[in-house]
Order: C-alpha cells, then sequence, then structure tokens
C-alpha cells in the first residue's frame, strides 16, 4: 500500500490524545499537526511526540497543503464551523460526535463533502468494537430472529456537561450502536428527562424511539446516578442478547430464550395459555479486542485512499443528530412524540 | 390480646397458598374456609389442612357469620365484584394487588367500607418487606435529602398474560412501592409500550412520573426479557440508593454519592465548572427479614381489631390504580401526558 | 410398572422433611411411618401428612414387614447402628452423608448389604443435580481434555457442629461430586484448619488431594465466612469449567480456555516463550431443573424394583468417608500426606 | 522541600515504565538515565522521554555520581547482583519483589545497606494502595478484633514463567498484603501444588500459613484459571472483610458478622448449641485511589531525604522471601510443615 496520509488533529483536550496516539500508530500515517488553543495542552503534544507540530491557531492545518485529513475533537457546538472550514481547505475529515448541534448543520457538511468528493466521516466509536459489530453480525445473519426491542441503560455520577443534555453527551453513544445494529431507523421518538440544577440542561432522560413495525427501543441515560451501568438488551423472536460494557471479557451473551406463540388466537381460546416459554443454552462468543479507535482509523484512512464511503459517514451522523433533536423537543414537551423528517434521514 | 378472628380465603392458585400458610401461622387467627371453582385446587387445601373447610361457591364464606374477614386471591377482574360482596356481606376485607380494573371500582369500594366502618386492604405485598420499609425510613429522615429521580427495572421471561398488560402484572409492585417510599405523589404520567404477540396486551412498557417538584420517576417493566433484573435507584441530593431485590441479603446499599453545586451560574461562569462530585462511603444495613406476608398478615388483624387504617388501605390501591388507568391510556398515545385526576386521589 | 414400594424415615430434623415430600410425591410410593424421638417435629409430620403413621421407636419401622426400605436422616454418629438394624431387618437402606464416622463401618455396611442382597445408597445428593451430571457429561466425553485440576470453595456463616469437623459437614458435598465427576480417585490426602471456638472441631480446613497423574483437587470449606461462596473450578487441557452453585440459572459455564505447549523444551529455549494463550467462547449449557432429592429418589426406587447398584452406593460412601478420616488425620499433622488406604476403595 | 533527586531506572520491560512515568511526576525528582539490554525498549523512552539519558549497560548508572537512587525492575534471578552493585555506588536501592531469589542474598542486602547507611526498600506496591491501608487501619484499630485467618484468591490464566514457580510470581503479593496488615508472621508453612506442563515450574500451589495464636492464612495462586479472581477473605473476631480488587470501586467491604460463644462447653451441654450468630451492616468505606506506585515513590524520596526506615524495607522483603523459599520446598515435600527460620527473619 502507497499511503502516506498527513493528518491534522485539532483539540487536545479528552480525546485528541487517543486520536493522536492512534494515529500515530498507523503504518504510513503521520500526524503532522495538533492544534488546540491552550498552550499547556499543546506542551503535553511536545513532550510526548516531540517530531508533531503544535499550533494554537487551527487555520495552519486548513492552511498545510501536506495535510490531507482532520480530525476535529473539540466541542460539538464548533464542530460545524471547524468541518466546513477544513472541507473547503479540500481536506478529508473526522469529526467526534455528535456530528453537529443542527441536522441542519449536519446536511451541510454532507453536500459540502459529496461536493468536494471528501471523505465525511463521525467518530462513532462503539461502532468500531468487537462487541458492537457482534451484535450487528447476529442481527444481519437472523440468529436473533425478528428485533422486538432495543432497550439501553447509560448512567454513572458525573461529568455533568454546562451546554448540553444528557441526552447529547450520553445517548449518542446508544442512538450510534443502535442505528448500526438494527435493520431500520425510528420514525418518532417520545422523550422525558429533567434537571435537578437550576439554569443547567436535563441530566437525567429516558427516550422511547417507534419503528415502522413492533420494534420498540429505549435509551435510558442520566448523569446523577451512584452506580455506573452501562448495559442494552435486545429482545428477539429467535434469541436475545444481553451486552454489558463493564463486563472485562464476556461483554456480549446470546441466550437461546424467548417464546413462542401457539394455536388460534380466537375469542374461546383467550383465556388459555397460548404462550409457551423455550428456555436454552448461553453463550458468549470471543470478541475481537483490538481498541476501537485503531479500527476506525484504519478505517478512515482506508477510505481516504479507495474513495469507499465510511461505515459511520455523514449521514450516520446526521440520523444520530436528528433523534437528538426530536428528542430534546419531545422531552420539553413531556414524552409529545415527536416525528423524525424522513426527508432529513435519507440516504 | 383477646383476637380470635376467623378468615375466608377465596382462590387458592398462585397466591392463595401464601396467604392461607401464613395467616395459619398468627397466633389467633384461623382460616375457617377456602373457596376456589377448581376442586382439584381445594383438594390440596385438604391434604395440607385438614380442618380447614372448603367449598366451590364463596357465598358459602359471605353467609358465614362466623367469618370476620375475607382475603380476596383472585383475578383482578373479579376483585370488585368480590369484595364488595364480602364488604356489603359485613367482612373485613384484604384484596390482592391491582386492587381493581378501574378507579372508579376502587372508589366504589372505599365508600363502602367507609360505610360499613369495616377494614379494606390492598395487598401490596413489597411495603411490607424489610428493604422497602428501610427505604422509606431512609427518605422520611431526610438521610437521601430532596429525592431527584425514582428509578425501577422489573423485567424477566414470562408469564405473559391475556387479559391485563405488563403495566397491570408488574408495573404495580414498582407504584406500590414508589408510593409508599416517595414523600409526594405523581400528578402526569407518560408512557410507552409495544405487544409482540398479535391480539395479545403489551408486553415491554416504560413510565415516566411527573411530581409538582424536580422529582422524576421511571418504571420499566417487560415479560419478554433474557435475565431476570429487580433494581431501583432512589437519586437524592444527600445521598442515593441501589436497591436490589435479587441479591440474598444485601438488597439495599446506600450510596454517599452526589453533587455539589457551587458558586452562581451567570453568563460569565457558564463555561466553569460549577459542579462538584462527592464520593463517600457505601452501606448496606441489615434488614429485617421477616416473611413481608407475615407482617401483613398481622398489620390487617391488627387494624380489624384496633379499628386502625391500614398502610396499604383503599386509598393507597386507588392511587396505584389510577397511575395505572392513565399509563395504560398514554401508551395507546404513544407518550402523550396524561394528568391524574387529583379530585380521585385525594384522600 | 408395579412397583409399590413402602418407605419408613427415621428423622425429621433439617433433611428428614425434603425425604418424606420427594418419596410422598413418587407415584407407587408411599411413606408409611416416620419415626423421631422429638414428639413435636412428629406433630409437624401429622399436621402435614395426616396418613403418614408416627412413632418416637425407630424399631416400629424395622419390625413392620410392610416396609421395604428405610431412608436414614439422623446425626452421622447414629447412622451405622441404624443402618445396620435396617439392613438386618430386610429393608433397604438410603443413608444421609457422610455415610458413617468411619470407613470400617462403611465397609461394615457395604458387607451386610451385599450379603442380604438389599440395595445400599448414600445421599450424596448433590449427585443427581443437573449442573453435577453435566459436568461428569463434560469430562466424560473428553470436551474438558485432561483434567488438570479440581478446585472448590464451599464457605458462609454457620451453622457449626459440635461433633464433627467442617470437612465432615461441609467437603462431603464437594468430595462426593468430586468422585463422580472425575476419572481417577485420589492416593494421598494433605490438609490444614484450625479451631477458633476452644474445645470444639475445627471450622475452617483447606484439602490438597494428590491423584497418580498431574491431577490436583483441592477444597477449602470454612464456617466462619462473612460471604456464601459455593464455587468449583475444572481446569482441562481442552476446556475449563465454572461451577458456581449460587447462580440462579447459569451454574455452569464452559470456557475454550487453555493453552498450548509449542515445540521442545530443551536448555537453550527455556528463555523463550513457549506457551501460547487459547481464549474462546463461553458457553452456558441449559441444565435440568428437576429437584435432586426427586431424581435421587426415582433412582432409589428403581435400584430397588430392578437390582441395579446405585450410582452412589455403599462404595462411594466409603470412598468419601475414607478421604474425611485421612483429611481429618493429616489436618491435626499440620498438613503432612496421608495416604489413601487403596484396600478399603477398592470396588 | 529542598529535595532534586537523581535517579536511575534499569529494566524498562513490563514494570519499568510505570517506575518512569511515576518518578518523572513527582516534584524534584528526575529520571536522570534509563538502561536495558534492549536497545528497541530504549528507543521507546527516547520518544516519550527525550531528555532522559538512555543506555544498554547499567554500569553507566553505577558509575554516574549525579545519580542518587536506583530502581531495579529485571527479572528476579538478577536482583541481588544490581542491587549489591547499586549500594556499593552508594545508592540508595528500590528493587522490584520478589527481593532476591534467597533470604541469604536477601540478608546480604539488608547488610550492604545497613553499613552504608543506604534505603533498601522493595516494590511491595500493593501496600500503598488505599485498599491494603485501610485493611491495616481496621486490624491495628481492632475493628476486626482477634485475627482468626487470612484467605487470598489470586487465578487467572497466564503468564506462566519459566524461571519460578506460581508462587514466586503470584503469592508474593499476597504474602507482602498479608504481612503489612497482620499483627503477627508466621512460623511454618504448608504448601501444595503441581505443573501442568513437563519441565516447567508448578503453575498452580496452595499455601497454609501457621501463627503462634489460632490464627490461619491460606493462598491459592493459578496460571490456569479460566476467569481473574483477587479476593481476599479476613475474618475476625468482631468483623469480617472482603477485599476484591477487581471490584472498581468497593474493593473493601467490612461485614458486621460473626459468632458469639455462650456459656460453659462442659461435657452436658456440649449438644447444646453454644454458637450464636450475629448479622448486621456492612459498609464499604471509601479509599484514597491514589496510584500505588506514586505513594510509593514519594515515600521513597522521603526516605531518602530523612533517613527513615520504608514501610517496605528489606526486612519485609526478606520475611516475604523466607516465606517462598520454604513454601517451594514443602511443595516439593508434598505439604510437608516447614518451619520459617526465625532467626532470618528477625528485625
Amino acid at each position: 500500500m502507497s499511503n502516506n496520509i498527513n493528518i491534522g488533529v485539532i483539540g487536545y483536550g479528552y480525546w485528541g490524545p487517543n486520536l493522536v496516539r492512534n494515529f500515530a500508530e498507523i503504518p504510513g500515517t503521520q500526524v503532522k499537526t495538533v492544534s488546540d488553543f491552550k498552550p499547556e495542552l499543546l506542551a503535553k503534544v511536545q513532550a510526548r511526540y516531540p517530531k508533531i507540530e503544535i499550533t494554537t491557531d487551527c487555520r495552519d492545518i486548513f492552511n498545510d497543503p501536506k495535510i490531507d485529513a482532520v480530525a476535529i475533537a473539540t466541542p460539538v457546538s464548533t464542530h460545524f464551523d471547524l468541518a466546513l472550514a477544513a472541507l473547503q481547505a479540500g481536506k478529508h475529515v473526522l469529526v467526534e460526535k455528535p456530528m453537529t448541534v443542527s441536522s441542519e448543520q449536519a446536511l451541510r457538511l454532507i453536500e459540502e463533502a459529496e461536493k468536494r468528493n471528501l471523505v465525511l466521516m463521525v467518530d462513532h466509536t462503539f461502532v468500531y468494537t468487537g462487541a458492537v459489530r457482534k451484535m450487528r453480525d447476529l442481527v444481519v445473519t437472523k440468529a436473533i430472529g425478528d428485533i422486538f426491542y432495543y432497550d439501553s441503560v447509560r448512567v454513572n455520577l458525573g461529568l455533568f456537561q454546562h451546554d448540553v443534555n444528557v441526552i447529547w453527551d450520553l445517548a449518542v453513544h446508544d442512538l450510534s450502536i443502535m442505528n448500526y445494529v438494527l435493520p431500520s431507523q425510528p420514525y418518532a421518538v417520545s422523550a422525558t428527562g429533567m434537571s435537578h440544577v437550576p439554569g443547567e440542561p436535563e441530566n437525567i432522560a429516558y427516550l422511547t424511539l417507534f419503528f415502522e413495525s413492533n420494534l420498540i427501543a429505549h435509551i435510558h441515560v442520566n448523569w446523577l446516578a451512584p452506580v455506573k451501568v452501562r448495559r442494552t438488551l435486545i429482545g428477539g423472536s429467535q434469541r436475545m442478547i444481553v451486552y454489558d460494557d463493564l463486563e472485562p471479557s464476556e461483554k456480549v451473551k446470546i441466550y437461546d430464550k424467548g417464546i413462542t406463540v401457539n394455536g388460534n388466537n380466537s375469542a374461546e381460546s383467550v383465556y388459555q395459555m397460548l404462550i409457551g416459554y423455550r428456555t436454552g443454552d448461553m453463550w458468549s462468543p470471543h470478541l475481537d479486542m483490538t481498541e476501537a479507535l485503531r479500527t476506525e482509523g484504519l478505517h478512515f484512512i482506508n477510505c481516504i485512499e479507495t474513495g469507499d464511503r465510511p461505515i459511520t459517514n455523514g449521514q450516520a451522523g446526521l440520523q444520530v443528530v436528528s433523534i437528538l433533536e426530536a428528542a430534546t423537543q419531545s422531552m420539553k414537551q413531556h414524552g409529545q412524540l415527536v416525528e423524525l423528517n424522513s426527508a432529513q434521514v435519507a440516504v
């Protein structure tokens, strides 16, 4: 492979160091420049990676003709301006999730990338874990049967955000996983939530997502929980999955459990027990434990070289942002159903 | 104590044997008669309790002047007629939960009991466990501080009901616990859910309950889960509780965790971190492990003798039924907020 | 099947009621008489099973020509005399574990039963659970490969015994399971332990069992532990088992994990890494959840009718008693190796 | 504080990078030189810490007059020669555990350090964790009462060592914790174990340690287990501790559980139940979560400056090595009791 890709990374706060470390370890790829407006963070870059250039002005990255691609790890409110500038400078873009603060912005970035034939990828990291890819396999191969529900809990104590509510901070993970694993997209959302700090956004929220079929999804996110929970249940007609991201190795368990519906459901038989219960083995497949960000970085580089569309492309980012928008609107209305704009989410 | 109370038990299916066993073991109390329309169940009574009279006609119980009180453990659709007949026959009544199929019926029973000065008690069993009483203590004594949220999950595989949805079957437990533990009552509910068996009621449901304060409650119930979960989180301003009913002994854990909100929230400081995190000890109190139904049975007998109002009286039953009604209505409307009729729930 | 077996049960303390209940539910089998020297326990029999005869004199059972078999659930010090008397009265015998207080006594009972052609069975209950039978299958079919170790922990708080040490009370379970599951018998034991109550037998003990191969077994038993643990690890060359009896459903988990030993182990290569690690799927098979005592009771009845030798026959009981004897001796000598008398344990 | 301590680190394999990182972050302390005979490891030092000098010859460290102290993170067989050379060059020494391959070597190092008035410290890392220090507090303050037993399990799959058995690799952790937490030292050991790879040292082992009182300790270590376990039970007359190092936050739990021994234990009362059971609250204290190696590094530097004797000094290292030696000898003799040479372990 003749790749020799130069990356510029914008933002060296919480996530930026992970991006730099992973791109630095991909053969044929170099992190050429890191920008951050905080000099003390750039000092850390310099101490650890003496060869990487540093700057407090991200325009140095956009203006550098040797830089092929830009990774953006800044607060969500800045994603749109930075990604747009990068695309307009002819750079491929990898942007943190959530992609933007509105679906309108996300659409604009998709258009810009398509017009310029540039890769636009959203950093939905969990999609690149062995656990999530295994679950998608199980769904796609119909090992689970028809999907009945997707139920996720993601709660812990902190870190409260000031600019976005807990849905934008935590549910974004579940929505990106869900959209990747499930065979269809939701058409509407009902959400509830509450703020417990005056003047701050909601710190606890519950989302229900409706689909055209009898599939239902639910996500519970909470910044104010005494224990950390990262658990998803996926119920299917053939089998059911428990995905616990806190398990050190057996993160995905598949239960050969379910119901069997017998006979007709006529008026006479309504009080007869029509439903049988099936309980079989449980199975926990060995998972690829490669760091997700490495798999994702390789995929990004590969898309740049081949022109392939990334798995977590702009449309995937837009779908998530659309749900976040609608959920926030529904939450303000105490659970009022809000339809997702199907025009927006069309691929 | 000079009590000598005779009990008639109607229904010897799943729960009836527990009622008979517990009343049989209370000194000064006798189960005089058990009725069930299935002779094979009555044969079990006879084999185990040769001295108890049996009948397939519950009117034998109503008409027996020696019977002081009636315990009703039949399907919910029959509760109203049986309880009303018992009250009209001058018997004290202990009725299974949910109390009735409508708040209108519940109100009617409350009126009848008050008019006749009879004890009307609903079998909200969990209220009489050591774990739930301990949680109420922690809330009442303000050890938890202001209550921010109540979040409960009650899921497992089976048993599907044909006549009621999963809310009436499972959430009834959570609502009875919640109403006992929390210091205030909800004013509205938003619920979502789905049926995965054509023609059958919803087997998965999510309820959000709103209160006048910033307290929010949420209940997740599911008949179609691969694993059994019975877990409640209660978040407060001072401490937080995890109540896991499947733990053999440490069912209640109290976490000295939370947030501290510092300083003003002015426009300038909006990007400063105003919120601090507090993590201290965890503590799991020793719980009274007396069987809940024994504590409850003693309380029922005591109320009969003293004329005291039971903890889980008709009003408590009505409050739960009102929420079940409203939640079912909201669920049909995909999460539309439904207000609870405050007139109904007034004591 | 034309069986019509009458059982006499001696001892109605902790375990006797379970024996009576299970035999009472086996078609064609009746519990004819229960004896216990405590009248208050016999009153419980009468209240629950009005048709069963009661007596404070167990000779009434031995002398009853209609009684075919005797189940003995009394303290271990009485097992020998009662079992011998029952055999001499021509009754088949099911005796609680440990079979006797010495291997000499156990041998004597075996001889008596063989001479009279009677069934002599020891109540090694765990052998009849779905979990233990599944583990034996996995070992017998070589799914686990060669067995490397058997490691069991059985600890909790209470109940301290006065007449036997913790090995006789708790390790007896592990030894009976181990002897059934493993393909060979140990030849020697090293045990250590301690008493923490002056004048009382050891309440904590550790046993190591040696086999002719490189198989090693270890059992940890403790009456004074803050938490209850019931966990066995079985390591094999192909797979490894974790058996946790406290898990409600997934009691047996099979790990496709292990090592692979590569190349020669010559002097030059000694510092090279010869050992590879293999990590594959985990699998938890669905288990037969029939109550062990029911399966065992059916097996006892079947052996009486067919003359088959029981799985947990006198020899199995003797093997366990021989190890208990040797372990107690080793424990007094601070771990000194004690060989098991191979003459005694020969079948 | 006027400290300005220069450190040389020998060995940059598994543990060396942790030492370098922690010393680099202690104010007033610098890692001046790192040596390793593998150039590829030194390249990693250079990439990450451009200012640190590198060398393949550790004598460059001994001969550097600006270096005050040496940290040794090499295979155990090299500890003695390296530590001795460092002491003879006048350097303070921090050496990995186990301190040496024999108690004779350990004694020699202690003498050398005392003669030269240099700090000799052994890297018993766990002693510097919040969890272990909390347990020592609980023991020292008698919150646990008299200590009855110390029981530890440390098992997982891999990494097999070729030059030392599993006791030297894993039990060294438990012994260093035990010696720090318990109020007295063992006088003898009985150990058993087995190798499952021909020509390789034992990969599974069980140690029982005897003390002058009725305290007993047991350690189970295993390189060939399907699951990772890191769990210690400490039983006392007043309370009991469960220490689970795999718990993310509640590593130490204190159970207010135990027995009470009532009345005399005369011959007449031997069959009466003299022992009562006490079950109270469970409590999990908040722990200092500072990285142990940071606390340890600060302690090492402080001892150099003040001349204080380290907590994990040469004597502590010697005590552990003495037990490892004796346990290995006992294991070869199938559990034969081996006394610990009290002369050697005297302080």
